[in-house]
């Protein structure tokens, strides 16, 4: 796997990194201290990595400036060591392999639209009216409904399932597995207590930038749509229901539910197996601690935690309590004793 | 999307509601207040929502009869809105496209049978001695193993796994992803710890009118079969072990996990992310709230919460002891003091 | 579906078990006491087995030997039942048919390397320079990605994606829907709060006698590896996040969750919707109940339970304190009353 080389002030160029030691020194590729082979670029971001760093075989060091002076040989110095290093990853990887145009046992309907330098795999299908934007890629034995909208510079990895009339923006990323537009989950009652489906006549939005895991979900909407806004990240395994509305550059981690016409602000993060309910408003910049169940609208920039989840704070205060109780009780029986104690004693001395 | 139109009177007599207005009005689509446009019909359960059925585009209002008379225009006027809508969303909605007849791209074992107007989707895959019945739609990328059998008016979206052996009833929806059958997860342990398999020998049966979520796994039994019965529905990203029952009329919210053998009765409902664990029954008509943890069987009718699931109430009970804990403590301390100051004054006077 | 068929002498060869009664009797199948028909084993490990044992049709039980004389007709009596119907049911049971050698409609690019014995079911995908090891079986519609290694006698079921570079061992079982090597979810922020992608540099390995349970995924490392040890059993939905290890025979129940770079030792039991945090190190034979939520290291050999995980014994008793709670708030009343009582005495006495 060797990839083209860059020289490190072209890395620096592109980072805001300051070189140090010769600057013309080429890498090819970059992994951890560890693994990092000659002609490689490693990262060091904290000094506890210093010993590590030090026996790394790797040609550059991007190195966080207070650790700088630790270590020797080419470095690229900066702040923010992993937003740099997030930055030079992808000068380093291709996304898989996939052979350009479109694969002889690729299915298209003849009404769908292929741009310029799309490319399909093999046992792909594009419905009717579908319009696959330029150079986006579709790898093998994904399934495009028909009049799906997907735009430019999209990855839509092997076996993923768009439905019908779902809209897909700019350099998404779609891991296998995943589910865009499946029906939301909607029925009524009838008097005998049968399930009468409520047919869902929405689409799902997801807009640029955005990213969805392996065998994620994301169910359209009852009526309107079902919207990840852009730059948002979801994990894999994500439930995400209808009419649900996932804001700008907000996070889903792993196996997070969110119920049906929940509104999620911008740059929330949801940490691994959360749950919402739904009808919620979720503000901007709030974030929850893993495994938290939310039953009520939180309020923008808090951070909570917990089932119900509670401002961090106050669980944190509570599950102190918690932990004390075995102590109060005891502390309980002691002051009983000595109640009974004084009764005794006011008893005798009245007698 | 336009559709095929109705009149008002037609609709009513689908729904038991009232004509108010012009029973000749014809609409031909169903949406929500605010995105719905001349032609189409819309719906009004509560009176938070008048001003906004007020400005609505819709040609006509399904609306609740407490509420009519506050509202102009032609109405469908009943008594339970969201069955009405329920009810009539289906005459505005197609399942998605898919040609008649079989894709010459699907791969029809010569020994399946296919009855009276079955389509298959391109890449579908129909294996031996497998039997797929009148009408029912198989889309592209399914595959369906040998032995299996789907009854009528069946929709088993892109990319499901049906295995061998399963049965699925009339009217039953599978929505992408989902896998039917794969192994149940038993296995004993040797002297040595190593899991040894326990080959699993059983079926899925899903009877009629069920629905399977987005991604779902439904597991074959140990021996005999797993079996969700009529009228159940099943959200996304669901677990249901081998040999667990799932009774009429039941259902599980998206994420939820059944555990090996347990037997959930009829009318029963669990919220997002519950988990229940194996060897239970679960009684008619229990609900149970959103990510409770159920450890024992529940008798019939119970609401239960949390982890471990208690009676609803009990729960209720306990999370507000809970937060009075910090209040307990304060108390606790008071009294306390007083109690010192009881034993300084009685020994003062014993002295 | 009548198999070969097997003498009680043939199979207690194979378990360790003695034969009671006419060791020549032969069955060709085993099933649950209630199924059971003429022909087949069945098994009884409890006592209270014993009636359903002595009506049940199977020609010959697994008896534990306990419970033996209380049952009539032939046996194979042993110590471990279940142990004894796991290395026996192997003996009943094929896996999914699939015709030997490649069917037409499979997709190999001419740099894949297929040993003897391989069967690549319809539509199944191989690609450029993987290998598939000898008498491994794809099913249709799988897809395998470039480099990827698959070892000998390994079942991978319909509809799983293997990404390129992975890596699995001899005899591994994937089941439907799996998603192996899909990217690791590492981001970091820029100074707007969008976040960069870190591309995932690493692959997955799975060793031999693992089995990976229906739509689990496991991601590939961002760097290194993401390891997944020989005979450890992954069920449905489990998440496997970048770089984690799950070690030998330890077993992941349904949709339990693993953040990244987490190191799960040997013989390790973590029951259904557990969550582990990143970054930590679980030891060897740990068990950890089910729906915990584990936030901190645990040492070898702990069992631990709840949200925060904390040792068993003590969840429990915090669970006995919380439940005492109302009690604890009555006791603490009514000593209050007694302290006022206290004090009013002491006041009269004094005055």
């Amino acid at each position: 796997m060797e990839n083209k080389s860059y020289s490190l002030n072209e890395l620096a160029a592109h980072t805001g990194a300051a070189v140090v030691g010769d600057g013309e020194t080429r890498v090819w590729g970059i992994s951890s201290l560890e693994d990092a082979v000659k002609g490689q670029l490693s990262f060091v971001a904290h000094g506890r990595h210093l010993a590590a760093a030090r026996k790394s075989k790797a040609s550059c060091l991007l190195v966080s400036s207070h650790i700088s002076k630790d270590l020797q040989g080419p470095q690229l110095v900066c702040d923010q060591v992993y937003l740099a290093v997030a930055r030079l990853s992808r000068f380093f990887k291709e996304p898989p392999r996939l052979a350009p145009g479109i694969h002889p046992s690729a299915l298209v309907d003849e009404s769908a639209q292929l741009q310029e330098g799309v490319r399909l795999g093999a046992l792909a299908q594009v419905g009717p009216h579908s319009r696959i934007g330029k150079n986006s890629r579709i790898y093998g034995g994904t399934y495009v409904g028909e009049h799906v909208h997907v735009g430019e510079d999209c990855l839509i990895y092997p076996n993923v399932t768009l439905m019908d009339h779902c809209f897909i923006g700019d350099r998404v990323i779609i891991h296998s597995g995943a589910v865009i537009g499946a029906d939301g989950f909607g029925f009524a009652q009838d008097d005998a207590g049968r399930h009468i489906r409520i047919e869902q006549f929405g689409t799902v939005h997801i807009d640029d930038d955005a990213e969805i895991g392996a065998n994620t979900t994301v169910d359209r909407a009852a009526f309107g749509r079902t919207w990840v806004q852009r730059g948002a990240k979801i994990d894999n395994l994500v439930m995400v229901a209808h009419n649900v509305t996932v804001g700008e550059d907000s996070i889903l981690v792993g196996q997070v539910g969110i119920s049906g016409s929940t509104t999620i602000g911008r740059h929330v993060v949801m940490a691994g197996q959360v749950g919402v309910a739904g009808h919620l408003t979720i503000g901007d910049r709030v974030r929850i601690g893993a495994r938290s169940g939310v039953a009520h609208s939180i309020k923008p920039g808090l951070d909570v935690l917990g089932l119900p989840a509670q401002p961090q704070k106050e669980w944190f205060e509570t599950m102190k309590h918690i932990r004390r109780l075995p102590r109060l009780r005891d502390e309980f029986k002691e002051l009983k004793a000595r109640i009974e104690e004084l009764e005794k004693s006011l008893d005798r001395e009245q007698r």
